[in-house]
């Protein structure tokens, strides 16, 4: 055995034990029972102990020194062990520590918080977590940029700068488009009545299938939150219902599969392998917004699914063009996961420079309400008037995810990418999206991205599926043709 | 910290850890995707691998020499700790590896062996458990008895003598009740129609709250073979409809609904250590089966359940007396899982003994189906005619569970002599069991067995909650009286 040998078979049980960790992530959102939550949170606790002893184990420093690559695949899995092993070397046990009791303790604070309305409440427990993600964060920089080395988390490779440029040529003509739609007098109408939900999941299991899940190798089930959880032959996904509102439903299951399939399609070689999972945060939100918006809502795939919602629900009382129009229609509101297709970057946006801020030290936690209430007013024209609105309304800072928000708008910048490059290799996908199969462009997508798991780096993963560098016009040309269409303008 | 408490403090992650292999287990029977079996294979021998290594980590016997119990938790801890480490300890690595691989192939073996009839195709792989199992028997006894070290695992403390006692003064008995029963003029009629499996699915629900099940604490699924999996504040059960044969469901949720109340009353300071779980698997199998047959299928309780499926499916047209006769039904058959009170244990019984030959090496395996037929026509008066209503109708050979069978006598042993005690204790019992209430039993079970856990050793257990050694007359006396009146003997 080499040392390379070694290393692997040592990481395989790793990988494995954290398939399992997963796997009661999953049970504990859909089906434990409510009273075992105590129980369970110890036993995850064993479990992520000996996951951490194992991801310092001193001896992976031993085998990485000693391991010679032999070929493209070996090298990729050196460099996620070394990086993962470097980055946990990094964080004091103190600090990390003190990390998973803080955020652990702030989840339920943050929850009652929101649910009463009271950022004051909030605000000294993420005063807590800022001050110790401030600490995490120079302790991985190792002498770079702080918010780099949280962002390096979740977006291997990826920069504040490069994001903030992206972004910044966003954002105005993100506005402008919003602004122009909104002001149009051409307005698509909500949709009305009411849809049973039996059978909202029976058309998204329909969806799913017609997307390329495979129900073989996972299974879906209802959750309070929607979510893609495992990896390989194991990847199940969750939904939800809203009687009144069955994109909600619909929707949230295409886009699950996009996540889910990303993993059923990687290579199965990479199984138990660090290659054996999608490969960054933005790829993954790349696979799942593509699924669900440039695919799911274009206007071939809509005439289809109107057919489908007629069968299921009756007459929609719209022709498929108007129906075109409700699925993509724009609204005002406050809140990120309810937000369409145009104005979801705007709420990315603020959260990405809001947290440079927090994590540069140039926002004090205490002020964040208001700065977010302001920067809010700045792009939406409107203000929060409660916290659950505003700054309480996500989870992902109780809980220490900072670097994390940014790769939502990548991941729809990465989309727009792959979309205009899969529309070129595959002219005719329009007839086949509005024969409600989006086969020709998924299977595109699982040759040239997905199937590669963690092979490369994630913008080398986008430039070598498209041809180019990863730029953020195609997402605008796409935006501002659709809802250009949409609205007349 | 004393030694006690860092053995106390290891011992707490592995149980954790069991824990943590038994929810996944629980997944595997009930909602895993048929894909992810592979998969979830590598993963749960990668668990179990650290399970081992845990159980059989050396500072476990530096821990036990100087641990210095100070009351009867801490001694019982000890006892436990001490027993499962010198077992462990007692097999050679390469032997628990030869019996981890061939019951791992001999499962699909069997199940083949079983759909075709085809003994010889079982044989031997049979010979091949039945010899690694002979020396892990021979290796655990330690100079004892082979097989009363097999038996230990299941049952601490009996031993084949004691058994065999026990199970000679019962088999005379039931054989003769049995004959007295199926040769009476009168006889109970089966039941007929067809039940809709949701209607027999909430039907036993409600049987389940109704003995106490705690639902926030667990929760019910469907599986090929009913089950109840986990401890403390997490005990799942599993059920399945036939449409022909409510009782099928309705029974298999009240035992399945013993074994887990069993689980869920344990004294919740217990979690995690050796006493968080059913001291034995015949203590276990005496809660299961007296909720079953001597609460669930007596006169009073089936004159609840009469109105119950009155309500449910409609007139059942007969009145609660023969309702009650047909509950109890008597009836010809091959199979031990369909078997009824009377003759349940001789089907068991047959099993000990032929069991015991192969474990004794005066039985050949490859004589095993002749063997098994011949005392099934002594003891039944008919002889099996194929091997799936023989010798391969169970599992628990082919994975290597020789000394668990006579466990399932023993609980039905166990549950005459509580049964017997409580009835001394509830004066009033059939009037709360009429008004489907069997709560008070339940509770007199909960404070005098299922609280204490693992604190006592099992025969002493019952001899405290009775006042009395266990004995084999109470459940004779219960099943000769209890069927003398329903047959009119």
């Amino acid at each position: 055995m080499s040392a390379y040998d070694d290393l692997m078979a040592f990481q395989r049980e790793t990988e494995a034990l954290s398939q399992v960790a997963g796997r009661l992530g999953w049970d504990q959102e859909t089906v434990m029972p409510r009273g075992a939550a105590e129980q369970r949170g110890e036993e995850m606790g064993v479990l992520e102990g000996i996951l951490h002893a194992r991801r310092i184990d001193p001896r992976i420093g031993d085998w990485l020194a000693a391991a010679e690559p032999t070929d493209p695949v070996a090298e990729a899995n050196l460099r996620h062990i070394r990086r993962s092993f470097e980055r946990t070397a990094r964080v004091p046990a103190r600090l990390a520590s003190a990390l998973a009791r803080t955020t652990s303790v702030a989840q339920g604070k943050w929850a009652a918080a929101r649910a009463a309305d009271d950022f004051a409440a909030f605000a000294p427990v993420l005063a807590e977590i800022v001050a110790l993600k401030r600490e995490e964060a120079a302790a991985l920089a190792n002498g770079g940029a702080p918010y780099d080395a949280l962002l390096d988390d979740y977006e291997p490779g990826a920069t504040a700068d490069t994001l903030s440029a992206m972004f910044g040529a966003l954002r105005p003509r993100l506005i402008a488009l919003r602004d122009a739609c909104l002001g149009a007098d051409r307005q698509p109408t909500r949709l009305d009545g009411t849809f049973p939900p039996d059978a909202q999941l029976m058309l998204s299991e329909k969806l799913a299938a017609a997307f390329g899940y495979d129900f073989n190798r996972g299974r879906i089930d209802r959750a309070v939150h929607p979510f893609s959880s495992g990896s390989g032959m194991d990847v199940r996904i969750t939904t939800r219902t809203d009687p009144t509102d069955p994109f909600n439903c619909l929707y949230s299951t295409i886009h699950e599969v996009g996540h889910a399939t990303y993993e059923q399609n990687i290579d199965d070689a990479y199984l138990f392998t660090p290659l054996g999972q999608g490969v960054s945060m933005g790829v993954h939100e790349s696979q799942s917004r593509l699924y669900e918006n440039q695919l799911g809502r274009s206007r071939a795939f809509t005439g289809w699914l109107h057919g489908q919602m007629t069968d299921t629900f009756g007459d929609p009382g719209m022709d498929p063009d108007a129906f075109f129009g409700t699925v993509n229609r724009l609204h005002k509101g406050y809140i990120r996961t309810e937000a369409d297709e145009v104005q979801y970057n705007l709420h990315v946006l603020l959260r990405f420079d809001l947290e440079r801020q927090l994590i540069g030290g140039t926002l004090d936690p205490a002020d964040l309400d208001e700065a977010w209430n302001d920067r809010f007013k700045a792009d939406f024209g409107y203000r929060p008037s409660r916290a659950s609105e505003g700054c309480l309304q996500d989870v992902h800072w109780s809980v220490g995810l900072f670097g994390y928000f940014p790769t939502y708008s990548l991941g729809n910048v990465y989309a727009g990418c792959l979309y205009a490059a899969l529309r070129r290799d595959l002219p005719d996908l329009d007839a086949a999206l509005a024969a409600g199969d989006p086969r020709p462009a998924t299977d595109w997508l699982r040759d040239r991205v997905q199937v590669h798991g963690g092979l490369y780096r994630p913008r080398d993963l986008i430039e070598r599926a498209t041809g180019e560098a990863p730029s953020e016009a195609p997402l605008l040309e796409y935006l501002e043709a659709k809802f250009g269409a949409i609205y007349g303008l």
